[in-house]
């Protein structure tokens, strides 16, 4: 974290409230500048070796007279969605969502009540919760995010992500998109690369609203995806039935093994924010020609959180970013993104 | 195959020797309608209830004054590719591949040579191969389709499509691709449907090639795919192995899951041509607005092939369109395209 640049940083709300304590020309004038860079492409994030690794990468693989010119067609960036798109603490959303179905799923399926890893979830005991095993939290995911047709479960994932909020800033979960990552998804589509996100998260769960809050249609959304099965229902309507099988785990290797099997070419631009995103940067850098490899960090607990062995700071268990992942960052050539450092503002309400 | 129509089709071999005979001026003129008919969208197709349905669902879907209006996110369109989109017959390209890549497997691990099924396909006895079962085709399939990185089939596959050669053409199968269809594919591309192709084959075969045959980037095929795994090389290079693990069997239901598992979204079109489509058309009609389905019947045993029970043909288990599909498809809706009716001309060659 020491390669960012610390002390040139302006501070959103200082400067805010020096703007209203300006007499009316002058404001004009700031505004004016504002305005002006509101209009780059990447607009929210701080001059430093980050943004320029952006802005130099997208610039050397679209110039034709570039000896790392790139044809558009082989122009594909991805992206992990939790913790490098959009807020993962205090639990992945996905993860949110499931526990949030335990009640629903016991009124339809009552013998559920006295069973683990049920009856913790219904405990409402926070601390209990937090210590359920990997297999107990399988169970969970397994329970409430199958066993339903896709249409059903399309429209019960839409309706919670409309009217769901998150603990720390009551706002939608939708909202809580880090808006420099926006900028750099426009940024790279507007330079004609095809953006896809490749989560650890369920596929089906990310896919929705994928495309009014990132702007990624569903076919480019690659994630972890229980198997379907081709039924017909009672009405003779041919449906798919989301079974609890799983299909591809979308993480740590699976994640180059996934970007295979839905996209069969290895990205040129990959960012993660953790040990889960390790493969999915290596598989990138291993290719030839120019390639983009960035990490987010999570080190700013005032405007976001701030987690992860990287930095000293405990392991969540969520998002984990270990030493030897830096390490590994530092070795190769990848970019770390500082949150504190890089990013004017966290997200677009700020 | 009533529907179609019969007496107006120009045989086009007539009309060249009837040029070749011709005075200069009026060579001239009847080149210039050829022309003006290459340069219509479907130019190699005749008039019919088959093109006349292409044409109205385009036209119908994409001006915005219509009440079947799609808007372009939403204009997805899915090609089975053998006996659709190339020739199927002798055999399916990639079990053709998939045989003769048996002596180069044999070569390599020798304990194979007294083993069956390998056995019998080095004998080349024609019929003795013709009676291999499912199983037994399947251990070939999962030996010479896996078990070597991505990068090494690639390459495989890629020099084999160069040059191996049709039997009946002399071609190589990249050339054995039909025009009407190819023709299809860039009227849809050009009002803004994104076309896949959605194959029971294998998935890493059918991308090799799949841009510059079809136009189809490889994020766009969707096929049979065998489980990859992430792995260090020798040199500590990350590197993707192809696992003889079936991982999605894209054919019958399963074209419906493959389509959700890699799309996300249910066609607004669909092509296919026998029985293991069934279940990718039915999936398609059972949306709601305009939809599409068509079949190809291959009853052109003079410049193609002719088979199937639907015609009363042999089923040669290869492509195989039954009476049922064919009843479906009138109860249904879907239009059947008849080869020797609605197709001018097969080949780009021809």
């Amino acid at each position: 974290m020491k390669t960012h640049v610390f002390g040139a940083r302006l501070d959103r709300r200082v400067l805010l409230s020096t703007l209203a304590a300006l007499p009316l020309p002058a404001l004009l004038r700031s505004t004016a500048v504002l305005a002006q860079d509101a209009g780059s492409p990447l607009a929210s994030w701080n001059d430093g070796a980050a943004k320029q690794a952006i802005i130099d990468f997208v610039r050397m693989t679209t110039d034709r007279s570039s000896p790392k010119f790139v044809p558009p067609a082989e122009r594909i960036a991805t992206f992990d969605q939790d913790g490098t798109l959009w807020v993962e603490h205090p639990m992945y959303t996905f993860v949110t969502y499931s526990l949030e179905r335990v009640p629903i799923l016991v009124k339809a399926k009552p013998g559920l009540k006295e069973v683990e890893p049920f009856k913790t979830v219904l405990s409402g005991n926070r601390d209990e919760i937090a210590k359920l095993t990997t297999p107990d939290l399988e169970k969970i995911l397994a329970a409430t995010l199958t066993g339903m047709t896709v249409e059903e479960f399309k429209a019960e994932a839409t309706n919670w992500l409309e009217t769901a909020r998150h603990p720390r800033w009551n706002r939608p979960y939708t909202e809580l998109v880090y808006q420099p990552m926006l900028e750099v998804l426009r940024f790279l589509r507007a330079s004609d690369y095809k953006t896809y996100i490749v989560t650890g998260g369920g596929q089906d769960f990310a896919r929705m609203g994928s495309g009014k809050i990132y702007g990624i249609p569903p076919e480019q959304v690659v994630g972890t995806a229980s198997a379907t099965k081709y039924e017909y229902d009672k009405d003779g309507r041919p449906t798919l039935f989301k079974e609890p099988k799983l299909m591809l785990f979308d993480d740590f290797g699976g994640k180059a093994e996934g970007i295979h099997l839905m996209i069969g070419r290895r990205p040129r631009a990959a960012f993660g924010n953790s040990t889960g995103d390790q493969q999915m940067l290596e598989y990138t850098g291993a290719g030839d020609g120019a390639r983009l490899m960035m990490l987010v960090l999570h080190d700013d607990a005032q405007r976001e959180y701030a987690y992860g062995p990287a930095q000293g700071l405990p392991d969540t268990k969520v998002g984990t970013f270990t030493q030897a992942l830096y390490d590994e960052a530092k070795k190769d050539g990848w970019t770390v993104i500082s949150m504190k450092n890089d990013w004017k503002r966290i997200f677009s309400f700020d």
